[in-house]
């Protein structure tokens, strides 16, 4: 059987194409009689396949031409195939701890073979329902995207890498059109994809739809998204997309990768915990008030902008006389002067990351794709009044993002919302 | 005689190649006899043949792989041809009265036969030294940069039209490269190609180099000018890039063109407008003290913005309908969200064409390129102090820019300078 032109493997043919693809048979040294395949893609868009021999595993994720979740009715580029394994490949050599191995890539089959991150691993946002602790997560995280956001900035980068870059990612644009679409538009006007917790947020979907104020900061975050190309960002980097056991962390699914806004990606992380807070109580019994575990996820919120911010700046230190052409040495050449660069260029970091996790919050409640942290709060009117609650303080975040100095007056709002 | 492979023309390969090139010799009328060919590349990069029969004219302008008035010492590509010709076509489709018509463009030769601006058409900036007024200046101009800003940007273009055209365009990077190097580099450094009107200059040149205010915000420029991607921008629109009669203004020589930041053409263009104003003390004489005509610049700056606004928000208000991805329809669907978003957007871009003006204003001062306005008041100490007020308020422009609400703010404070 050959694979010379594009075609949707099942289990059946997975084993003929592993059969025929070295990279992938040697991995489970060449064993194909206890061969176990089971199909996981749990995900909103592709079909990925667990692969577990004796001597050794990988996974399979292969994307087709439409949006899995939804059917053939939406057609969706399989070429975000080529631009997630890029993106793992690139992530992965600059953060090698937190980003699976791509084992073998396939751009004609739109296939990606990498390593099966096996149990205890699981998706970090299942672990926030559960009420799971995760004492590295912080500090795993803001060590992904400060070297993912750093490395592939101009901090670092000379201007002809970068716009060569730029140029190769302008490819993925129609997964970055679904990302305009989902999060930049669809929440704030009458789209047949929107839905919400009805009748309970009825009225807080049409206060969306009508609040100008909000359109106008929508509309600054959307040209952010569409023209500004700062470094390459995940693009999709909610906590669905990470897997963790309590000491490991792994970034996957890279697919809406592009150079883009920094903030989207740390805004995209940091939004969702705030989404996984204001769920929780609608997980909490009479065993577990959930109380204790909300100041874990407010911790991890602080700490991860904290140690990002401590580990992006002591990366611009050590590469500052580096090859990055954004701050020439000969001219950013005092302490002073550099502290006052990096302190203005963080506050504007900071803003953007408010700014993009605030639209992240309010899509995942009014727009198209919800998240499990609130779908799994059985009882409709639990689960409406958590969102209510975050959709209240994702609106307030999205247009007073410029008054926060720090994590610290972010993290003491949301307690605010509660008192 | 072939032209098989890229080698730099003289007077006479230059026939043997109009011969050989119907889309020339045609226009023509393929009469050589009594061909006047002039060589009149006073500009600093490339070769410029003016070609006259009496059937007609055209202009042939030839990119070496070098900076002409440098000299080999300067490395620079000649794709830049290709980058100026798809500009001079893009431009010239958007906005046909002010850009001369391409009649042939050969990349292998980096080479592009296009409409002879004949006589009285001059460069813009010889007028303005020698104190011309045009009197359609400031509503040719902003219409030019209204068409050729809006209709490249994404109020107009879909995201997939745009993402394309950026890439392209990120071809052009070392063009990007020697702005980033001259205009916001170079100037805040010590480099071997800076240059002021010495000694007068001498502690100014240096307080450039260490205002750390100053070196704060040319880096968020400087970045803005690497990552943000709005618009089908020239790239180099000062005065000596427009030829004008009373009734004529067109616009050449985009080399430099990329998609970048809008307010860096409107600020090319309104700061070197602004040095034309404090170099008139240098030129005014007895016969002409340049009162009243210091009072027309002023008068074209701030129509220039103003006509600006008003074209461009009709092409917004015109198209709001369109193809246009940034603010869709079903979303900005009322007058006062229409009319409040397109005064943040304005607003932000008047700051933009402030910071990036006042930036071009300094580097001439300063830096390793200087203009003809300053270069032509033959005594030092006179030609020092124009620099000076100039500096001086661009400074203060590159500082404060935030604090304009209008151009006609920032016309009373250039009047501000001189009391």
């Amino acid at each position: 059987m050959a694979f010379s032109e594009f075609r949707p493997l099942n289990e059946k043919s997975l084993i003929e194409y592993i059969k025929a693809t070295p990279a992938l048979s040697n991995k489970i040294g060449g064993k194909f009689d206890d061969l176990k395949i089971e199909e996981v893609g749990d995900g909103n868009l592709n079909f990925v396949y667990i692969v577990v021999g004796s001597d050794g595993s990988f996974v399979i994720k292969q994307a087709l031409p439409y949006i899995r979740c939804i059917g053939e009715s939406w057609p969706m580029t399989k070429e975000r195939a080529y631009f997630e394994a890029l993106t793992l490949k690139e992530h992965g050599r600059l953060s090698p701890e937190h980003v699976p191995e791509v084992y073998h890539f396939d751009r004609k089959m739109s296939l990606i073979g990498m390593r099966y991150l096996e149990p205890p691993h699981h998706i970090l946002r299942k672990g926030l329902i559960g009420g799971n602790e995760y004492p590295h997560l912080a500090e795993h995280m803001s060590d992904y995207m400060a070297k993912t956001l750093f490395y592939t900035s101009l901090l670092y980068l000379t201007t002809t890498e970068h716009k060569r870059a730029v140029a190769e990612y302008c490819g993925n644009v129609e997964m970055c059109r679904l990302t305009e679409q989902v999060v930049f538009s669809d929440p704030y006007k009458v789209s047949q994809y929107n839905r919400w917790t009805a009748p309970y947020l009825d009225l807080d979907a049409e206060a969306v739809r009508e609040d100008n104020i909000l359109k106008l900061e929508v509309a600054g975050l959307k040209s952010k998204f569409c023209e500004k190309a700062q470094a390459l960002i995940h693009g999709d980097l909610h906590t669905g997309s990470v897997m963790v056991t309590p000491d490991s962390t792994q970034v996957i699914d890279p697919e809406f990768a592009f150079y883009g806004p920094m903030g989207f990606d740390i805004g995209a992380f940091i939004g969702n915990l705030i989404l996984a807070y204001y769920a929780q109580a609608g997980h909490a019994d009479s065993a577990n008030d959930r109380k204790s575990y909300k100041e874990w996820i407010l911790k991890t919120i602080e700490d991860t902008w904290k140690f990002f911010d401590k580990k992006f700046v002591g990366l611009w230190d050590e590469h500052k006389d580096g090859p990055g052409e954004a701050y020439l040495p000969q001219i950013y050449n005092n302490p002073e002067l550099q502290h006052l660069v990096q302190r203005s260029y963080m506050k504007d970091l900071l803003h953007d990351t408010l700014g993009f996790g605030a639209a992240k919050m309010i899509r995942r409640i009014v727009g198209v794709a919800h998240v499990e942290d609130f779908e799994s709060i059985k009882v409709a009117s639990k689960r409406a009044e958590c969102e209510q609650q975050a959709l209240r303080f994702a609106k307030q975040l999205l247009k007073e993002r410029r008054r926060f100095e720090s994590v610290g007056e972010v993290v003491a709002a949301i307690r605010q919302t509660e008192s």
